[in-house]
């Protein structure tokens, strides 16, 4: 429930943006795994603001500490502790909003069921948790690497800018030479424009990260209710801004005829593999040897750079300028939150699947 | 895990469609509720097929039988188990496909996780298995009705017949008089007609089923991993051939820009409302006490009503004929589905909200 | 939660012992795993009542039907379905308490949590329940013999009869030999004495039921709260009239000199063992190869076969006379309990075992 | 699972006694709650060692940072992250140990487990962890204080020397007035010398833990596996060198007559009772209302003070010296480790118990 995720390798997160520290708690991680702190760090850098001019100018370092559940760079099968020191906050940027309601927050629906909040850069609620999810997620992804499995994600669409490419026809390593994290130089630029478009206006912008994950081997999912794509969509609707889910062809099914995306049969390298790929890697809810391939559709941020109407608990409203700094478009920077996730979905029911027979 | 879903209200359930019986068990269901077996029966009955002709022809009569946690009527508090058996099995049609997997189902994909499967009218990964999850839906749904919140799904989209009115521009209570669901029935003949087109070619058609929660509460939702429409999400991935979720505006957020769906506060009865419901009734994971609205995207069925192409384990492809008998269209029984899930999620989470303060 | 046990392998039960039937299901079974129908009804017979004559009256046929998880045999990593009828039930002789709650009993309490609750022969907190776990328990007895793992219990301890021996001074496969399932004839025959005297006085008795698990490999158990022996421990105290757990020299420890009590290396068969098994086969709550060995103790049956002064809501004391059949002692029976439910800790901990490394 | 304790209100720890830091998150713990930080330091000192001679010299200071969850000294509802650093280490005094199991200990049992073990003061076995379990106990009691609930521990037993009295018949309140937090001054003294004498002689000693939970209401606990004695047995048996556990008469029960140990209804301030209390507060797995009693068994110490055999992987007996510094006893310091579980435990069952009705 709650701030846990996961079955046997579970995650549970604290913090409040603008609270001491953010951490997290990583359970039933497997032992004897070698983690490269670095590559730790370097990719909860790759979630940080101000790393270019489509996302926000904090400057926030964001230095991950492990606290337990290693010895000599080999993880001991006992609870990884880590945190996070909040630093560069500038709580008092957010007193106007003690007392009344941004809309499209969480400020209300907080309020409403906890009686209490902290409103100072969205408390509990900032995106900034997510940078817990994205240390775990580095560790699961290096144990997936020993496993030959890979997750990519990377931004599909942007406000009206759509990548029209699939996965496979374009080269994944490029996703970093963008801010946009697109792996399509010229699309990216269109994206980048349209966001310095929307910023000017004082507006932000919505869009959808496609994620890939190769080398997943047939078997994996819980085949009822925690199908594997469940368990995905579960994972990506629990990203801040995150409004919809779809697995391979997705909503694109709703207006098909069965005989058009069937997956037909083929036999690739002496296994039983599809000819294509609509099903998105998974039947049944449980993984086929395909790739697994998702989208995530992001709204615009709620944040606009202009003055909006907040309410309070009075019921009158208010109008509150610009509160903090936000990035004008969430993509670039859920990019590696969808990777994280998936990643821990996927090594959690690696191992999940271990249990299946003695 | 796997066979259960939810947190304090659980449903388990069990069986595969050519088994003895179908059944589970609902427990943490509150004590002292007044329930109508008879209304339990009438939704069961609801996704039972054979009820027209755009579903299949078996005729199960799909009586569900209470074992336990009742007492004249009422609720115990203790675990509801309850069984429907299986009857009108014709097994025999299924001797075809014991050593090979048909494509675009999940015959493939439980061997690989089991290394053995129930080859008969697909085992446990039958859609019949989610007659259960509509026996606690039943319950979950009298329960939530003394609490004024009323869970309603129905057909917004057949192949590309689609229902372009919102859900409060319909009557939702004229749901039920065609045979897809559909709330207008101008709309509703022409998905019917697209439906018999399809069965005649031994085709099927993909839809989208709309689903809406009135009078849910402001406050239900856990606000990290455990958001209302992560819970949904999973919730409705679940359903047998459902690949897609959206929450409000959904996938039609990517294109927008923030200020274009940005709710704007209202006050409505002395309470705090949005104008517009863009959100679909869920802020930052938690419900605003807007009507809570998501689509599901399904896939055509797989059962094409012609021979295709199967594979066996030694990778050689069989021609193998139509096997049992299948609706060439899943979407008009699947609403009943999508509300008893709904149900599920929303009771759940009022159980859990109350835990929040002491 | 409440009527679900274990994490990988879980089993979730129901039903009142004068409702329809009771019922469980056991999820997380391993596949693969051939299952004798006959052993598991043989198993459940142990724990029927009207055995002999220190056990109850009521000839209760309590015949198994698994309704799903299984074809030809052999499980299928489905969720195992199953269920026994209520039969020769006497609701009747309930009827005086009705309204009001018997001493030493559940009544009161069970009202006091759902303002509710089934009379008739215990409702809910009949022990009858147990039979279901003795069901789930059987299915795991027989996995675990496939991996060299065998669990035995045995009365220890009836009133003042004690049995001095310890385990592996008695032949444990003499148990069945008589009617208190001890392993030494003479002693039995004591217990069965003292049995047959608290009964003609209308009175009941308490004793303590051992427990050995030999073959238990060295690495189960999680070691920080669920501990092996807190898994155990919770599982015993679980059974209905369970009172007190102990592991090893448990309670003995206490006016022991660590000295004493330290169990020495020593190398077997070319392994490390220990010498002494103070620590009942478990170390930092892990177990380290030697056999598991614990105690619970079981209060006097609550009903005695006289009238005896129960209360009603209006806290008025009223005299009811003996109500329904019951054991004079539930040691005997309880044996079969205490084995099904540490089988079922057992097998959950080695499947939890295989997901601590990739 | 593992690292996590708790159903609605969830305690997760991590650390390594040698590494960083020790920490937790406290999930799910009651919104709107003033907490004084100030005693749950004071709570945490209490199981500091260095307190006193019969405790060990170690200085650790144990200050603990609480990192999230609260906002001006009011609980939010979101996790509580907190941690403690460690200091005073002297990792070399373990050097020994790297490639050699200690007898009694977990050495052997993590290695077995994981393939790989923190040498360093036990690893994560270390006792210490349990300082983790004592800062979420201290916000669960100061929560419990609220509904008038009061959970005190004392030394009953250490060694041979055995308080005779009940709890009613002491002062708890005296029980900080010594080193071995027993309610009666004489006892005490007696422990004090027992102790002393042991650690004269390089030994150690066992003992018992008494607790009373008042206040407790009618109807907390899960009726049928988690019974809320067995969640209680389950809290106990996972603290470090706890061997046994019995609620109310316990394993005294064995040897009594059903007649003996009824416990008689009465009235008490116009609210069912019952004149004795052998099922120590608790019938069918619910609290009745009475004062909840139960006994917790520890063993000596592992650690003797003088040179033992050891085991290495290579199965050669290696004598080692005394390593660390600890306790003679583990007794005083256990005290308010069992108060932490058994305030975590009530406090859950108090949230769950909130759901059982809409």
């Amino acid at each position: 429930m709650s701030n846990t995720f996961g079955d046997i390798l579970r995650i549970t997160t604290f913090g409040e943006s603008h609270g001491p520290a953010m951490g997290g708690i990583i359970d039933g991680f497997p032992a004897g795994i070698h983690i490269n702190l670095d590559e730790v760090q370097r990719l909860v850098d790759r979630r940080r603001p101000g790393q270019s001019v489509v996302t926000t100018a904090r400057d926030e370092k964001d230095r991950v500490e492990v606290l337990s559940g290693m010895l000599d760079g080999m993880t001991l099968g006992t609870p990884i502790g880590f945190i996070v020191r909040n630093t560069d906050q500038r709580s008092a940027d957010y007193d106007a909003l003690k007392d009344c309601y941004r809309p499209g927050h969480a400020d209300y629906t907080y309020t409403a069921k906890y009686g209490i909040r902290d409103h100072r850069g969205g408390g509990r609620s900032s995106a900034r948790e997510t940078l817990c999810r994205v240390v775990a997620g580095a560790f699961a992804q290096q144990a997936l690497r020993q496993l030959g499995i890979e997750v990519t994600a990377y931004a599909s669409q942007i406000g009206d800018v759509k990548l029209k490419k699939l996965h496979y026809e374009c080269d994944l390593l490029s996703i970093e030479q963008n801010a946009v994290r697109c792996p399509d130089e010229s699309i990216a630029q269109s994206m980048i424009d349209a966001i310095s478009k929307a910023k000017e206006q004082g507006d932000t912008l919505g869009g959808i990260v496609t994620c890939v994950a190769q080398g997943v081997p047939a078997g994996l999912g819980d085949p009822v209710f925690d199908k594997l794509h469940a368990q995905l969509a579960s994972a990506m609707m629990g990203i801040p801004a995150a409004k919809g889910f779809e697995v391979g062809t997705g909503f694109g099914f709703a207006s098909c005829m069965g005989s058009e995306v069937l997956d037909a049969w083929t036999v690739r390298d002496g296994k039983i593999g599809t000819i294509t790929n609509h099903s998105g890697g998974i039947q049944g809810g449980i993984s086929n040897g395909e790739p697994i391939v998702f989208n995530v559709a992001f709204k615009p941020v709620a944040t606009l750079m202009r003055p909006v109407a907040c309410i309070n608990a009075e019921c009158q409203l208010v109008e509150v300028a610009q509160q903090g700094r936000h990035d004008p478009c969430v993509v670039p920077r859920a990019v590696p939150v969808v990777e994280a996730m998936a990643a821990l979905v996927i090594l959690d029911n690696y191992l999940k699947n271990k249990a299946t027979r003695i």
